[in-house]
């Protein structure tokens, strides 16, 4: 058959390369004046729900400017390809939505950021609430206004209803690449004569994949961007969550795409863990349930975590079974400096909808396995591997204690405590009453990125070494309860930094240098790299573990990122905590960033590769890593998209719903006896409709006033 | 059972510890005064030829000074562990061997370079010529000298002599990351909303995997050293090309292991192509015949291609059916200003040995598919593809006629026509008469490698996507050809660049800037990275392939490496050939580099994080990726060693010989009706012997004076 998709590929291309700007878009997946949510070339998992939105613009002024006067009169219709198209009302069986009207403002480049010279844009607007696709098979989607035509073809996957694995335990390793998980496996693991005697856990899983992250209108993703994609198999916008970006102010109304978290939970009944060293309103725990498309509205994320979506029609939550992470500063009362959705106290909310509530490892561990739990173990991100076991001296001081009261937070679990206890409760309700409905547990090692970004690499290091052993332990835990064969375990990335090794440094001889230049005589590269003097002797807390005995070693690793603003470098670690390597001490610019002189002075500067406006490093482009074991692994293995991740999963759930919104009812849960709950579906074309401010407090936190879009460069969220 | 192998992974731990200064080491793989090589946990395919050499080490001054008199009554036993131990000449049946004595010094780190002081070392040594193991299993070789010993265990691998592919066709990218093939994706395919419309050849093989290339003595390996490890299944030392390096001076007499093309054309009598666009004496394809300590040997290692090893009884080898690629001042008559070994004409010795000579693309295309060929086809490495098909003016006023009468060589071919015609020529002579040998062939882009050394991004993803092209077109002519299913492909890379892509700049306005800092605001990361404007349109030379269609966009990749000398950057294509970022312009300093005044003068600078004596970037450390189809294709899946690529190919081929030098002769060739032609074996245990100079004259190239090895850091080879 002739490839429609491929004919929208070439009519797209020609369109581009009429934009003057293609960097700073009028707005990201329209680049014609007619826009479809979800745009062109997007795929669609079989009964996943979704929002549609339709935007005409009208350009006031520059390099596109009209009449400046919208197309109300716009129209939509939906048909298989080859098939006759109808109204998209008629198609869903919806009432028509009323009509929004905004307007926004963008910088076409630098030069118009420079000079404050915005181009504005009108917008006529209609939004179709919570529909689904059904059919597996190519969909035009054909956006009528002006006399014109903007098309966007959809495909639904042909994926069986099969479910092929009970339970799915899925990793994530923020900004983790191929390179970090190299320079861990050296510093963490013993060699001889270039052969090592021992491998990360992740080397020996079975099935190894390259997942791309390009986002839908940029080539380097953020961590929101990439999760929506792994989550819902939809490309997305920087700093949005479950949704793709429209261009109104309002945070909350952009169209949604629904969860693996939520359609597992909808069909299946399944049973979801959230687990994550960062704060947990942060992108890649509140992707799971958040839906919106401004990552910061931090309140809202943690609300989205108990009640789901209530301002919409929506798919059916109720709360994961465990929601471990720090953060304390969403959950606190405002009287105690907490900044809450609502000015509530989220520990009572919690406990009002019947969770457990803990506060630190001690009490981790005495909990019950049988109940719902929620543990906040910090204000802010966790502490770091690195500081837990080795320079413990930087828990004091932080007054970072979950209950907001100013106390440190000393007793905090690590990864591996949060994920051996979520599996245990996970895998008691599950199994409750003869329940067969499986779990699904996201477990994230987030500081792997935060290190990355502040050029901590051994702290970087260390938190993916605390990850390794945590799928380690995962793995032998998994074994005792006999649920191993009956688990998908699937460990990734959201996205990279450009970072590797290139050799050591002779940290004696870079001291005892005393120009810059002289220094960088210290790095020893090829032959003179030698071997690792970071030997693992399992002496530390984790005894039967691997990590580096010897943390400060003379002969350290030359290692370091592309991308950085102005650094020091002595490639020793850190002692007295994560590092900032840049500050901003000039004092008459209020972005302008120069090496820390606090931090490394006895190492050389590096001038920095970035907008003098960045403190940090940032995110690349490259291709991550995919590792894969147990049912329905030989679907991970290749290169392939970051959505493809959420198709494999959600094909070995057995989420797909090819024959309509009624059928999966006789689809039992693999591996044991009883059956699953059956779809509840969701009837086909429910209607989409706004239903007023949640809780009768009127609206959402709004998105900023109305200034420009792009407004020159940085900085950026991680 | 107990494993061996890891005692004595504790024991050598315990050993290393002791040392000084473990980055200088006196001697790769010898961390004690007793050297075995091949040293400790190494693994051997059955029936692989190998050398054994002893050292007897007496340091005479410096950190682990003796008396300096080595004992000469030195011995090795070995055996299966388990077994009785035999003295080594009765084990492989040798005569005993003269003993040897030199002396050597090093430097034991950079302090003790800089003051000039090296440690000296007087050494006692032997060395047993070509000896196999046969039968799987752990062996124990026991060095006894001063009344301690040092042992080594080796590995025989349990592989089966089955064979399951008929051909191979190895693709090697010098220097090619996963980084890497997302950015030359991310230039040369074109996506919609963040989904590839296409994507590289490479990315469809059905199965991925990853090798470490951490090699013998340092982590950071160099092309020669892990060449060897992929050839030969044995990790080595930085320099060296199928052996183990001694401490002696000369650098013909180090321990040889035999390569796959020696085993395939011993055992099978196969067919060997071998393809480069490096000057063709270079690490990557030297490798296959070559057995030198010293990479530089490039006479020699020529004259391995056509006559093999000489100086000692080694392998039979008759040289490969094909051989392509750049480096004429090793053929050319010195008159012509060659540098050829012994000072022939190598151009005649191919002729008398029957190849037909050609040197340019006309020629190649017009080549018989029935002789063997030798194709040189221009003096050092190849012209790059972005100048052969995008800026070819650079190909004038080169003066590298491959005739070395210093005309232009602007016919060159592609590694496409390279490739395309190994196979022709391959597939021709594998097959005639009946004959069902198959054939294996080296094809490298090895200017990936040479490029990014440049820190010419363009130019080194230009050579990636044109080894993508040039796998993408292989394929489809194996299809032809009929051959696609007896034809294991395999793609992996030797070694990596800390390279990555972590953004977009604004060419126009980093033009536009007049000072460093603001020069930097130009680039763009996340949401203002955008899409990428280096659109395919398909209107090059090669008209069906994937390259950008636009070298020099506006907006173009923020791009780098982690390890550089001192650069300055614009980001923009160089027009006017590869680039040479950093120059030595002090003038009073022999070795000390500063960003090259003609280079991007309109950049912006970034100081070097390598020593001020390296002119270019260096490798790194990360894994590579192993692309795999064809028999045989799933063993290549997961993380593992360089080594095991070797083995993975051996066991594919059927050359394993578990059951002595005499088996494996009713061993058919799968596909296809012909027998093979059975193992020649060799007999076990035939006499080392030093068979003297070769064609009367005497010696080899000498090693340089008995200065000081590690004296000082870089340049390094690449």
């Amino acid at each position: 058959m002739v490839s429609y998709r491929l004919a929208a590929a070439a009519a797209a291309a020609g369109l581009a390369s009429s934009a003057v700007a293609q960097t700073f878009q009028r707005l990201g997946g329209c680049p014609t004046l007619g826009c479809v949510f979800p745009p062109d070339q997007q795929d669609f998992l079989a009964g996943q729900f979704f929002d549609i939105r339709l935007e005409v613009h009208a350009p006031v002024n520059g390099s596109e400017a009209t009449d400046g006067v919208p197309d109300e009169n716009f129209s939509l219709t939906i048909g298989k390809v080859g098939e006759a198209a109808q109204p998209v009302t008629q198609f869903f069986g919806l009432e028509e939505p009323a009509l929004e009207a905004w307007n926004f403002t963008w910088y076409e480049d630098l030069f118009a950021a420079d000079a404050e010279a915005p181009s504005v844009v009108n917008v006529a607007s209609k939004a179709y609430r919570r529909v689904a696709l059904y059919e597996p098979g190519e969909y035009e989607a054909v956006l009528s206004y002006n006399g014109t035509n903007t098309t966007a073809y959809w495909l639904v996957r042909d994926i069986d209803e099969v479910r092929k694995t009970k339970n799915v335990l899925l990793f994530i390793g923020d900004g983790m690449t191929t390179n970090m998980i190299t320079a861990a496996r050296l510093i963490a693991h013993k060699q001889i004569n270039g052969r090592y005697q021992s491998t990360m856990a992740m080397d020996k899983f079975p099935v190894l994949g390259h997942q791309m992250t390009h986002s839908l209108d940029s080539f380097i993703t953020d961590s929101a961007n990439s999760a929506t994609a792994l989550y819902t198999g939809h490309k997305s916008s920087v700093n949005a969550l479950g949704v793709y970006a429209d261009s109104s102010e309002d945070p909350f109304d952009d169209p949604k795409v629904e969860t693996i978290a939520e359609i597992f939970h909808r069909i299946w009944n399944g049973h979801v863990g959230i687990v994550s060293t960062a704060f947990i309103a942060d992108a890649t725990p509140a992707a799971l349930t958040a839906h919106t498309r401004d990552r910061d509205q931090y309140g809202a994320v943690i609300d989205s975590f108990i009640h789901g979506i209530v301002n919409y029609t929506w798919t059916q939550w109720s709360g994961p079974d465990v929601l471990f992470g720090g953060g304390a500063e969403q959950f606190c009362s405002p009287d105690l400096g907490g900044e809450t959705y609502m000015d509530l106290d989220y520990y009572n909310v919690f406990r009002d909808a019947g969770y457990s509530v803990i506060s630190n490892n001690t009490e981790l561990q005495a909990a019950s396995d049988s109940e719902r739990v929620l543990g906040i173990f910090s204000v802010s991100n966790m502490a770091k591997w690195l500081d837990r076991n080795v320079y413990t001296d930087n828990l004091s001081d932080q007054e970072n204690s979950p209950d907001c009261l100013g106390n440190d937070a000393t007793d905090q679990p690590g990864l591996v405590n949060m994920t051996l206890k979520a599996i245990d409760i996970l895998n008691t309700r599950a199994t409750a009453n003869g329940s067969e409905t499986g779990w699904f547990i996201m477990s994230e090692a987030a500081s792997i990125d935060k290190q990355m970004h502040a050029l901590d690499y051994d702290r970087a290091l260390g938190e993916l070494l605390e990850l390794d052993d945590t799928i380690k332990k995962s793995i032998a835990h998994l074994t005792e309860l006999g649920i191993l064969n009956e688990t998908l375990i699937v460990v990734t990335a959201d996205h990279g930094h450009g970072f590797d090794v290139f050799g050591n440094a002779d940290t004696q001889y870079l001291n005892a240098q005393t120009d810059d230049r002289a220094k960088r005589n210290a790095i020893g590269s090829y032959q003179e790299s030698g071997e690792s003097q970071y030997i693992n002797t399992g002496n530390l807390r984790y005894a039967d573990s691997f990590f580096p005995s010897n943390w400060d070693p003379r002969y350290t690793l030359a290692q370091g990122l592309g991308a950085h603003p102005d650094v020091r470098e002595n490639y020793q670690v850190h002692k007295d905590g994560p590092r900032t390597p840049a500050v901003n001490i000039t004092g008459f610019a209020s972005n302008d960033y120069f090496v820390n002189p606090k931090d490394n002075p006895n190492g050389f500067i590096i001038n920095g590769t970035l907008p003098t406006n960045a403190a940090q490093g940032v995110h690349s482009l490259t291709d991550v890593p995919v590792f894969a074991m147990g049912p329905c692994q030989e679907t991970f293995g290749g290169v392939y998209s970051s959505i493809d991740v959420f198709f494999h999963i959600a094909s070995c759930l057995g989420l797909s719903r090819p024959n309509g919104p009624d059928s999966g009812s006789n689809t039992t849960v693999p591996v044991g006896s009883g059956a699953g709950t059956g779809g509840q579906g969701g009837h086909h074309g429910g209607p989409g409709n706004w239903n007023g401010p949640k809780n009768g407090v009127p609206g959402y936190h709004q998105y900023g006033p109305n200034a420009p879009r792009y407004g020159g460069r940085g900085p950026w969220k991680q």
